[in-house]
């Protein structure tokens, strides 16, 4: 099936907490014209990251929100069917930001070109992208992992956490994963090789997670926030630190929390203990692109890097897919396969 | 007045909530006397701090508490009256760590001697001592300030605050401060030279801070907690650093505050701003007391530091002292002069 159509999921309403079918709409719309430099791209593969809920939001966040009527953001990989530009011809497979749709124009300079021959594309979305980037950089630069020490990190099964603790391993620290289910810790240790993983969902998890860290904690990588959070800052060390990565367990609140106001608790810790809380994006570290990829490509290469991929078919399944990362049902990198690679023309 | 006798103030009972007089008893002893390798230390002013109040409880914290029925610690300057150790002599004045009492006896080794020509003696206990050491390493390491950025700091008029802003303006920085009354904000910019105070006991507090920081705060120095860290919070830029000093609004809370749970909202902010949170003593930074004294001594000298000293006059007076600084009612760095420079020898 081929068209001269092209199919985008745009924000039709803020959602109020999780996202909501309604809040989004397929729309049809003549397939985009390039200009001079450009390239007009068809979309392989959709990434959906849980960053996008942020933008779903009208207040400041790390980049301007999607405005409602807006093509939902998000890294992509594409097929060039038409090239305004020099240096991109049709058929070349490139990395873009080109969102929620079948085709979209990129400036070429915004784009970078893939080599299928070097790994699979679809690692450009996930290991050797911006969730590899986002796990060896917060690790690296803020957690600065020593050996010995014990590095935990959350959503363990997840694109950014797998990457996490594995290069925790290769550095020489016991690393120590949280997950939402059994086969998840499961893959955590047999697949990946961390030397534990707890399951959140389970009666005791504080107990396990504490048995599972038996010389405490020294590196809490943070992807998720929540009763997590809670279970693990008892037992960070003496001078321990905290990469905040994301809060997953807190983008779709609506309403504060009731109950007791933790701030004084945590505060007491970040001071008794002396911890370091940083919060970063991937784009901070921009500047060490090629340092990620001189060590993790030989990583994936040799197999001291494993990932999975959890790939949905076709655009129509994106929304429910991204539900599924609020609700840990997601396992491995969560990727929408849009089309497969074909000849280059459109509508030919 | 003179005596054989030592009085002594030790810790009666844990303190439930703020210290009360009857959690602490005067004692009345022989005084000690040194061995080999020692010094016979009488009193001349002892230091009173917040962190302190830690000290009282069961719970760990930086150091282990002080026992029930033990003296209470805390630094001191004293008079050596008896010295059987090489290079201390009799009516030579140290710093030292002898706590609430009038004689104590203390290895050669943990005292350092002060010359009464270079500064005043007293100045070993504050500006050129822990608390100001307190303040130069946290901004500099933690806050690590650049000109014409914006570093607020709580306690503005105390003996680490008044540190923090001065420090700052020399860095070339907009210093703002914070402090609990009329004259003590007039101090802060008057005296200290900061670009603005705010009182944090004023209707409408959260928005002269505001006004205070038109470009919004880079550094905000943490001595306090409490609401002052909640109207603080929003006003922090990306990529800012908040030094975690002290929390004195907490030290003396019982009971987990009830209310909305604030920690999502602090977390949020950590990540989407990227700030940096970090607890610290000054022990951490011990290594750098040579180069403190460096910059700090000169500045002193010249008249670029200034400093304000609260002195309570007898041992018997410390618990009631102590009790003011929850209360925001010192005014400086708080001392107990409890003796007067005399005769090196005790009952002579």
């Amino acid at each position: 099936m081929h068209t001269t159509r092209n199919r985008r999921i745009v924000l039709a309403a803020r959602p109020k907490g999780e996202p909501a079918d309604e809040d989004f709409r397929l729309e049809e719309t003549d397939i985009p014209s390039s200009a001079g430099g450009q390239v007009l791209l068809r979309t392989l593969y959709l990434s959906l990251d849980p960053y996008m809920r942020g933008r779903m939001n009208a207040g400041p966040s790390y980049a301007p929100p999607v405005e409602i009527g807006q093509v939902m953001q998000g890294a992509t990989v594409g097929e060039v069917v038409e090239s305004k530009a020099a240096g991109l011809q049709p058929g070349d497979i490139v990395l873009a930001y080109s969102g929620w749709q079948d085709y979209g124009v990129a400036d070429a300079r915004s784009v970078r070109k893939l080599d299928p021959q070097l790994a699979p594309v679809t690692t450009a979305l996930g290991v050797l992208g911006m969730p590899g980037m986002t796990g060896y950089t917060g690790l690296v630069n803020i957690g600065q992992p020593k050996p010995g020490e014990t590095v935990v990190v959350s959503s363990a099964a997840g694109a950014v956490g797998s990457v996490v603790g594995q290069i925790a391993k290769i550095r020489g620290c016991r690393a120590v994963g949280i997950a939402g289910s059994k086969e998840k810790c499961g893959f955590v240790t047999e697949e990946l090789g961390f030397d534990a993983c707890v399951n959140y969902r389970d009666d005791g998890f504080e107990q396990a997670l504490a048995a599972a860290a038996p010389n405490g904690i020294d590196i809490y990588f943070e992807n998720v926030g929540g009763r997590v959070f809670q279970a693990v800052l008892p037992l960070m060390n003496l001078f321990g630190r905290v990469p905040v990565c994301g809060l997953v367990a807190h983008y779709n609140l609506t309403m504060p929390s009731r109950g007791v106001d933790r701030v004084p608790m945590l505060m007491t810790a970040i001071l008794t203990r002396r911890l370091t809380f940083r919060g970063f994006i991937v784009g901070d570290f921009a500047a060490q692109r090629d340092e990620f990829m001189r060590d993790m490509a030989p990583w994936l290469r040799d197999g001291k890097i494993k990932y999975r991929e959890d790939v949905v078919d076709g655009l129509e399944q994106a929304v429910s897919a991204f539900k599924r990362l609020f609700r840990g049902q997601n396992f491995g990198k969560l990727l929408v396969r849009v089309a497969q690679k074909r000849d280059p023309k459109p509508g030919a």
